[in-house]
């Protein structure tokens, strides 16, 4: 798949869950939490871990439209634009550019920014259990326990628990990837099982390859994260350039230097790529996946 | 039943809880994380929302023991729980005592407690959805949405909003009670209605008479709180008493005055009786329920 069929494959998915998350968020809301919860989460991201739940459900299983894989690709925003909103707020990262706009707590002020992104995780989980029939109970159930294990104090908040803890200190590479692991990977990998859950019976040792799928692919992501750090400029990146290297946090780049940081993210993509040809599924199935890790590898922020 | 025949009813229930609670946060996790979650959540709390649930399985089905009701019951105090940790940071309601004990911003910094709130949400949702199949997916999906629903922007976040942008604002009794419908009444009323979830085929009246009870409940434990905050001291209260007033808040006692407000919350609490009377069970089944509404109006703390 070119980057222009890529591109055409993906329009029609993002228009999608730009509408549902619309939808799901009303601006006319008790105190103007909706209008925050907006600001943070629509006409912006790359939107890449929607992305993944669509093209690894479309991969595994025959129904393009499904309901349940456009909630779960919505869901996983939601975390990640809450957890976006959350790590800029002044007592973590305390950024004030996000997206290529001022940050929510800049924009709206910390208690409502703190609101809105506690309101953003909770909305994941209410889109992931809609009560309106189109989805199996089974399947919600299991999105549920995938994404908030993904999430929570194991996972994502774990990883952001460490890197609070890591200023300043010197991580072996072990730690560096467990770190990395959780913070971004979980999520990551997180996306590609909510794509396989949506879909019922999907072979074991499809699901097992998927898997080592999205480990590689949540690694590769960090990795090219840490060298945009250095490369590339704020305007490019949406967000503030440097702030790692400024903020004295371990990254791949401090670790392993510039050059062997990119060819590492190489690896990994090729890593990612085998996981694929491993699932044994038709070329065409995986066609969106392998370019969007082409496109995680490539990207520019 | 007695209050001493309440408190053996609670014994076991609260034992399970905190066991359950307990089990499910390491605390040996990523960067301290989980030991600020376990000092959120463990050793205090009059976990009436937890006791609500479980009072209210037992009053509409057959299973004392049921795993449904007790990760309900759990899950909801984990809401709560993470409610009150991100409530009491600075840029919230910046209070430094709760539960007779420094909150966790205090203890842990701002950083890990906000973390740690994030965590503990996700932790209520994973806990739902508990994949040893002890419980259907279908009342797991059905206590994701309601609980959900009932702490999200339009419902307790949403109520905690309007609460920041009503300082020193003069409310109407129904801007009062639309703000306290939400912020408090939201989380009581789901306690009711998940419990009644965890059971099978509830008739409708009986739903529909335990949903009145919840409101009713919910709001009388506001009123009462409201009194409280003027009446307690802060070592009966375990938090700082005053606040409300001090903070310009709008309070029940502002908007009536100090007697009015007690004979509106024993009003509020016959109405919650009569709710009960009105489901038509056993009134030996109503026992627990019926206790824990005279414990939320007469309780000094």
């Amino acid at each position: 798949m070119s980057l222009a069929e890529l591109k055409a494959w993906m329009q029609p998915h993002l228009d999608r869950v730009e509408a549902v998350l619309s939808a799901g968020i009303q601006a006319d809301s008790p105190a103007r939490l909706g209008e925050a919860m907006r600001y943070a989460v629509l006409d912006g991201g790359k939107r890449l871990r929607p992305l993944l739940v669509l093209a690894t459900a479309e991969a595994v299983g025959d129904a393009p439209q499904s309901p349940a894989a456009l909630n779960a690709a919505c869901a996983i925003e939601l975390i990640h634009a809450y957890s976006l909103v959350h790590d800029d707020m002044p007592c973590m990262d305390n950024d004030v550019l996000r997206r290529g706009k001022p940050t929510v707590h800049v924009q709206f002020g910390e208690a409502q920014a703190l609101l809105a992104g506690d309101a953003l995780q909770t909305l994941a989980f209410e889109m992931l259990t809609s009560q309106d029939g189109s989805v199996p109970a089974a399947v919600q159930a299991a999105c549920v326990a995938l994404l908030a294990r993904a999430s929570g104090y194991q996972g994502m908040a774990g990883g952001q628990a460490i890197d609070l803890a890591s200023v300043g200190l010197q991580l072996s590479e072990d730690q560096l990837r467990q770190m990395h692991r959780l913070k971004t990977g979980a999520l990551l990998l997180c996306s590609v099982q909510m794509g396989v859950a949506c879909v019922p019976d999907v072979a074991e040792g499809v699901r097992m390859a998927l898997t080592r799928f999205g480990e590689a692919l949540g690694l590769a992501f960090q990795v090219v994260d840490d060298v945009l750090d250095v490369t590339a400029d704020s305007a490019t990146l949406g967000k503030t350039a440097g702030k790692d290297v400024a903020a004295d946090k371990p990254t791949y780049v401090a670790l392993m230097g510039l050059e062997p940081a990119k060819a590492y993210a190489d690896a990994l993509a090729a890593e990612a790529m085998q996981a694929l040809t491993d699932t044994e599924l038709d070329e065409g199935r995986l066609a969106a996946l392998r370019a969007l890790t082409a496109m995680v590898v490539q990207r520019n922020n």
